[in-house]
């Protein structure tokens, strides 16, 4: 018997139903015995609506993030993996460490508790590898079809060193580009799954997080001008939002951009342009010409930037073009994507 | 022509499609021309997934809240107003000076623009109405038939003034429960609207930010021990909640409980206990006995509290039982609402 007087949740054969978002003693169960178990921690068991936190030492940044993944699990994560991931590389992108994230749940009538759990836990896990406290969070119940499972929404707040000055207009002619690893796994990943395609061996979402790593980049070059998680939209769109944003011209080499040759092929079979695909483990930094060389050191020294490589860099450039020099020696613009390419890849 | 060189959004007659979930230009272009419009601030506009906030002076809440409420649109407020009172409320209620929101948006397939501006105009009002700025968001687009129209997450940040110490558990043996005015106009109008009922005047939703009348409240009263709005569950979930956090037992005066007679004659008809039917703009406070006429005068002094009154006193009790003497001068408890009452009320 739990506190609130019922029988113990049936975590292996249990639906979500309505009740489970009413504000009575079942929702209450099913965050005494599922979340709280899983998200331990001093904050959250105050057991309020707001979670009360320390002083922060430093400025804060603050980021969201809402999750509709399709499929839930996928080679390499999960729905779960991926929401704490993805707000946790926002602010790391921000230039914070990653301190707290609130958790915002909208389930679907019928949805098995087993699969909430899995999910649950993947989360507790990735909050924990990445450092990072679940402080609060909110559970919504919406009848059969007016969902899809289970979406889920994280909030985060991290706190920025002394020093630290990240920002997507803070990109200058001359800097050079970096990226962190292999371009293109997680959207590929993702639809490999849902095509139900197999390419020999499996290919795995690069879903990480990405706290450690920024933090030791930082550490080396703390004059790092430009982070960012080529996510939605992928390096392409990317890269044209920070030469929007810093009012400079980009150039990439094709040839330097790493991509795996599974990877490849499959976007070959799948008629995508790896350059637009989602990653959800990876970074672009840009940064001064004369700390190119310590800041890629940096990374490939770091297990999560282990294949990290020099792509490109930031030209004076009135109309703000991002462009590719080709394998083949030629030049092609890189366009923001027009429309869609992979819907509900996060 | 916007920045990203497309024609302006057909606000009147456009619909959400896939493209402005895909992270390229379509979805860019919604967000320069919605959303930035309406959330103006200085974090927001640095267009980057993480916001720079400065450092807070003071211990810090956060908290978060998915909504799905159904109908969108009701009397009194909306899905966009709603969204941004109940983090803002859960904030005060920690004791917070509610200061940072991020918003996150799932959207339908199809879902009409013209609603959407309807609804972020009235986050942009209400934001400002109670203090917060927005400074950091995420649209996510699903499939028809995967969602419903719009569902909204917000989570916020507020600042706790020194000395404010409001947590669940700090009710103690002889304290006064006070209640800031009457009980279910929120869930009320929500079912009225939804079974397409009338009762001679329009019952409205309470939905209101409630951080200036905490403000208020904690200024006259800074011992006050626990605040929190009776949402999801009512009056009597919240009731045993705290019953239950801080080990007492609770008697509430039924004859002292404010409601309005119209709710009353509704409540009736559908078959309702106001007791447990939603609050969207009300707040229980709970304080020493020798505060609680300081504390009522603060609350009636308001316009958010005009309506304020003491409806119960805190007992010593194991069982931690909610108890109503009722209008004849009987006991009956006040259990928590065992299962669904009213679903997606908020």
């Amino acid at each position: 018997m739990s506190r609130t007087g019922r029988r113990a949740l049936d975590l292996s054969r249990g639906q979500i139903d309505m009740s489970h978002g009413a504000g009575g003693r079942a929702m209450a169960q099913l965050i005494e015995e599922l979340f709280f178990g899983a998200f331990d921690n001093p904050a959250l068991n105050r057991e309020h609506d707001a979670a009360l936190l320390a002083r922060p030492e430093g400025r804060i940044v603050m980021s969201t993030d809402s999750f509709v993944v399709s499929p839930l699990f996928f080679p390499g994560g999960d729905i779960g993996k991926l929401a704490v991931c993805g707000t946790v590389n926002d602010l790391a992108m921000g230039g914070g460490v990653p301190k707290y994230l609130t958790a915002g749940f909208i389930l679907e009538e019928g949805f098995p508790l087993a699969d909430l759990q899995r999910i649950v836990e993947s989360m507790a896990k990735t909050a924990q590898e990445a450092g990072v406290a679940i402080v609060s969070g909110d559970t919504k119940v919406v009848e059969k079809g007016h969902g899809d499972g289970i979406y889920i929404n994280t909030a985060g707040v991290g706190l920025v060193p002394e020093g630290i000055e990240i920002g997507g207009e803070r990109a200058r002619p001359g800097d050079v580009v970096l990226i962190s690893g292999p371009v293109g796994d997680h959207g590929v990943a993702i639809m490999s799954k849902r095509e139900n395609l197999s390419f020999g061996s499996e290919i795995e979402s690069d879903c990480q997080p990405l706290a450690d790593l920024v933090a030791a980049m930082l550490a080396a070059v703390p004059e790092t001008r430009v982070l960012r998680d080529p996510t939605r939209g992928g390096l392409g769109a990317t890269m044209n939002e920070i030469a929007q944003q810093s009012g400079v011209g980009i150039e990439l080499d094709e040839a330097a951009i790493p991509l795996r040759r599974e990877v490849k092929s499959a976007c070959e079979l799948l008629g995508l342009d790896p350059l637009y695909v989602a990653n959800e483990g990876k970074l672009i930094a840009i940064c001064p010409e004369d700390k190119a060389a310590a800041l890629l050191s940096a990374m490939q020294a770091h297990p999560r930037g282990r294949d990290a490589a020099a792509i490109g860099r930031v030209l004076e450039d009135d109309r703000r073009f991002v462009r590719m020099v080709t394998g083949l020696g030629g030049t092609r613009m890189v366009d923001w994507m027009a429309g869609e390419q992979l819907p509900r890849i996060c």
